[in-house]
């Protein structure tokens, strides 16, 4: 696997491929690196020839009082398992190389970015879209991989490419999980030993709820019940137990397609996210 | 010359240029067209094998209270004129093929777009950034080109492309000028028989302004004097005439680089804009 640190150098690479009528795929990550960054790895490498992952920690989508600095960063860690999995090039730029300092320009996909988690984050989808927009346009892949565990992110991701054109296909990819439910997450490693079994407390509430709508019930109280439970286990803040519609992330409306149970809830130092199909 | 509609068919033909090996350049307009959109088609082939002209009225970039309506169309013109200029086709998309019902994604160029032409227009920049990024993501041309006329425009543009690594050189074209020095523009045909020859004083009054500054003068005062020149000759506000850095357009100091001078008047019914070189 072949590690490039410039726009120039990961285009020229592609661009070779390109020559060889190989088709490519795109993992976009910010490392910290789990089980369910190699499962995209492994998906974009059953739906293309070469994969590119990408390493790079954002910091258009941290606010000041986030964790940006204290993010898990381990390239040498990261590189071995990207190698393992099967990836192709690694670009991993420095920060001025995606952000030039007179850098001024921003997406904003409406709307999506503003709900559930934007209610938290509030420049936090602004931050992905734009860096997720360029990743885009730098690599210009056939298909780019992203993780269902990251619910909004990816209906936001959807949009932006399907709104600026980006001829890529982006693909959702199921969220991998430990053996007690609990989603992997690069943030799990904030968990102590002590909140570590609780925090797959999370999963079950929202598959419980996910289980009942589907059989008909109201999820307006379950999810107030749910929250609730969580506050009673342990958590110490819990931002939102909701079911949405799948692709809008609007009201749920049984009668209008698919809904997703969504939930972020706040355990020790770490904020877990969470979601499930209705 | 072709006419396509759809950004398929634009790409389809874009596909088949590039296995010729041809390169491709581009001219975004909103027709009403003039001799100036015929020198940046002009240019585009000299640059490049293959050009594309584009013909879309952007409703993203005018406000509620602006000409959308009245802005001229006539698709039959446009067109002879784009093919007698030898463009090789013409991508003239109904608004729903660039803008879907449920388009929510905008691009924003901070800074820039907020000056001079922003402060009088809040969304016109975030309006032509983003179409104008769709139209380079969809076509990827070697080069598009943009003309000087419209100069906040040209700046903004290239930082947009610059910011998203869209990779696709911008070039500026210089403006196209009546015999009496007025920058053409689809907008003259709203000045009247007698404000027509009025309109010239807005060049004139810039050109001396840029003459004077070159040659070390304070162009604070000028610019308030030709302010008070252009509403004594009939101009019925004067929205700005000033003297910017060429690449920032923040505050111009002769010591910083190249200065450009701008304004914006209107004379009756038809707001002007136009600028020259320090």
């Amino acid at each position: 696997m072949k590690i490039v640190r410039s726009i120039a150098e990961m285009r020229d690479m592609v661009a070779d491929w390109r020559r060889m009528d190989a088709t490519v795929g795109l993992v976009p990550t910010m490392g910290g690196l789990h089980a369910g960054h190699l499962s995209l790895v492994h998906m974009a490498g059953e739906r293309s020839d070469k994969v590119i992952a990408t390493l790079f920690v954002n910091p258009a989508q941290f606010s000041a009082d986030e964790d940006f600095d204290a993010y898990p960063r381990n390239e040498d860690d990261d590189c071995r398992m990207f190698e393992e999995a099967g990836a192709s090039l690694l670009f991993a730029p420095p920060i001025e190389e995606v952000y030039p300092a007179d850098h001024v320009t921003k997406v904003h996909v409406g709307g999506l970015s503003s709900l559930l988690e934007g209610e938290f984050r509030p420049q936090f989808f602004t931050g992905v879209a734009t860096v997720v927009s360029k990743l885009l346009i730098q690599a210009m892949a056939d298909v780019a991989v992203f993780g269902e565990k990251d619910y909004q992110q990816l209906q936001v991701i959807r949009r932006m490419a399907r709104d600026l054109d980006i001829p890529t296909e982006i693909i959702g990819a199921p969220t991998v999980r430990e053996h007690d439910g609990l989603a992997m997450s690069s943030r799990n490693r904030y968990l102590s030993e002590d909140e570590r079994p609780r925090a797959a407390k999370l999963f079950s509430a929202i598959s419980d709820i996910a289980r009942a709508t589907a059989e008909g019930a109201d999820p307006a109280p379950l999810c107030d019940a749910a929250a609730r439970q969580l506050t009673e286990a342990g958590f110490r803040e819990v931002d939102y137990v909701t079911v949405r519609d799948a692709k809008t992330l609007e009201h749920y409306r049984c009668s209008e397609g698919p809904g997703r149970v969504l939930a972020a809830a706040w355990l020790g130092k770490a904020r877990l996210i969470d979601n499930v199909a209705v």
